[in-house]
């Protein structure tokens, strides 16, 4: 226990310092932090070497290696990413409200950095990289804890930042191999403003549940794609196909497909084999085994996020029944429906309860460049703070500020 | 445990219906609550007059039985208090971000109602009139966990307010004497959106540390205000004393002082006869007890909230001192300056952590009307989400809406 909070006392200290950065100052500091991993790639690489190598021994399976793997493409778009935070607009020091009280008294209400965020997640090391130009940029001090597998890469990564960073324990990697070390972390809301797990189900249920800092919820999506009876079956099944495919392994991939009944014969065929040939395995519900030929679909599949060729549908009534079926078992990341019907479109996009609804369009788009944030921490799926991908406005808080010359209550 | 689940399954069935609410039938939904508190003075007086009475019998103190006691004037300004919530702006549907993206993706951010919001708080029964109203101005549905001693005056104000809105169980008082009510409430994460406990530190500690709903802490106010070496005494005394006498119940009264050596001895005794003429029992250090005649402040006394007519004095050798004691005992809620120093304000203000930071006036501002926002559903001494009073912006989330005509990521 002691080391970490050893270290998150550190980064309380720290935060004090970061926070008195100006704009400037916290910019070179990113094009600095480039311009060394540029530089610094074969100590990247070879360390990373160490960890896929490690990995293998293990029998870690290969989707996992491919997300731990470094290679000069993804340190380009590490460098890529950091550069294009040093251009993107610094929310801390915003004024979003200004108020003179008749008596004279004047109040601002600004936004400010958080103070020390802590991100929990697993074995992506552009990750590692993405959060520490994040925290720095919204003036914050960055605790870090990786997954074990990617330790080698994230002390690389996490040294070269810091050498990039002339404020001391800005960037704070838990390198630890006690498996106690997130229980301890979440504990310490003395020291920690925030905690944002990033990773499985299991993960994120485990700190919401037991952390006393306050946490934001990130990324598991089980994410459906509803074909309503007014729909383009064309438009359907390029959607879903690359909503599916396109990478399995992401929150925003489609897991589940629900088809009205009026348009499952015409469409579940078609779609089918377009699935088979892409090597997607299809699990039905009973109505949909009617049609065609795919493993049962059971009651614990509706809930689950499959990250992997995997897909389930459902025949619904109606569109009602749809939306029912999805605030029952979705996850609250992305939802869409496909469909020529405006009422049925605009009843979905209000009623169903999620960060990003669509209308005829892949979910994989929720991403916080594609919504022109730039990088992102993380995507939220809590109703709370903030809502889909996060990027540098949603890691600020405010603080009224109220300056007056001898002002007292009546 | 049954009757609460059913409790926040009808009001999630209910969310749907107050989500199509216009801002023209929502603020005539108030209008009309306004008219009706005002025609059933007599029914609302006489439940509170039993709960006055129950609260006597069972020796409540005389503190207590003000905030539970309603009169004319009490019902006049929950009137005035709906009323302008009608005249408030309507943040609901609200568009805060668009974005096209080069494949024609139309990509909307909108803030929305959260849901179902539940408050858990306790005697005053005005607070009961202000989250129904609050609520359903903000498009949510409430569930409202007011104190035992409150209960009749809350039954009756429920029933008011929702005899005034057309969409059933928009408002549902849970109305049990289950001790462990709130436990089973803060479970509910299938249903609840978000939590806002509203009461003593006990109560907002158990609801975050055990909650698996989203919470907002609210209210625990443990305010500092510290005189700097270069303060004005006249002024210094005058704000002391009107933030710690004006009203010694409320959160943000003041219930410490901490005193710049250098201004000890011109400021301690005035101070002192001031507040001893108020009534205010004092508690210093050990350096303040050389300076004037007072009990022992002991560790204890440091991170305690009194609401009462009690202070503790503090004597610190710097402003980075005075910063660092706040730091460390506050409750994040509203701490001040008095100086005439530039330099020591602008880094006090920079570096409390606080949701309101004031240089030269009284805590006591810290409120939705004085800030502006009108009714507020409580002060949040959080960083996530809401800092500060909250009204009717901070009751909403957003959604992105996405839409498409066959878009696919490349």
């Amino acid at each position: 226990m002691n080391e970490i909070i050893e270290i998150a006392k550190t980064a309380k200290k720290a935060s004090v310092k970061i926070a008195r950065l100006t704009t400037d100052e916290k910019n070179k500091i990113l094009l600095n932090m480039a311009e060394r991993l540029d530089s610094s790639r074969d100590r990247i690489l070879n360390a990373n070497l160490i960890d896929v190598r490690n990995a293998r021994d293990k029998g870690v399976k290969e989707s996992m290696i491919d997300r731990l793997s470094l290679d000069d493409i993804k340190i380009d778009l590490m460098i890529e990413s950091v550069r294009q935070l040093a251009e993107l607009k610094d929310y801390v020091g915003e004024i979003i409200g200004e108020k003179r009280l008749d008596n004279s008294l004047e109040i601002i209400e600004k936004r400010i950095g958080f103070g020390v965020i802590g991100v929990i997640y697993e074995s992506r090391p552009n990750v590692t990289v993405d959060v520490c130009a994040i925290c720095l940029k919204s003036s914050s001090v960055a605790i870090l804890k990786g997954g074990s597998d990617a330790i080698n890469s994230n002390r690389v990564l996490v040294a070269i930042m810091q050498d990039a960073c002339c404020v001391e324990n800005a960037f704070n990697l838990i390198d630890t191999t006690d498996r106690d070390a997130v229980n301890k972390m979440i504990q310490l809301r003395d020291y920690i403003d925030l905690i944002i797990p990033r990773g499985g189900y299991g993960l994120i249920n485990f700190v919401r549940d037991n952390s006393k800092v306050s946490v934001i919820e990130t990324g598991t999506g089980n994410c459906h794609t509803y074909v309503d009876c007014d729909a383009d079956c064309d438009k359907a099944i390029k959607i879903i196909i690359n909503a599916k495919t396109q990478r399995t392994g992401v929150c925003n991939a489609l897991e589940k497909v629900i088809v009205h009944k009026d348009v499952a014969d015409r469409l579940l065929e078609r779609l089918s084999d377009e699935l088979v040939v892409k090597g997607v395995e299809i699990r039905g519900c009973e109505r949909t085994k009617e049609i065609i030929d795919c493993k049962d679909a059971c009651e614990d599949d509706w809930a689950k996020e499959y990250l992997d060729l995997i897909v389930a549908i459902k025949i619904v009534n109606s569109p009602d029944d749809a939306i029912e079926h999805i605030n029952r078992y979705g996850t609250k990341h992305s939802e869409a429906i496909i469909s020529d019907n405006c009422k049925n479109i605009e009843r979905f996009i209000d009623e169903v309860d999620a960060a990003a609804v669509y209308s005829n369009a892949s979910t994989r788009f929720t991403d916080g460049y594609e919504f022109g944030l730039g990088a992102e921490i993380g995507i939220s799926t809590q109703k709370m703070h903030a809502r889909g991908p996060m990027g540098l406005k949603a890691m600020t808080t405010t603080k009224y500020v109220i300056r007056g010359n001898g002002q007292v209550r009546e």
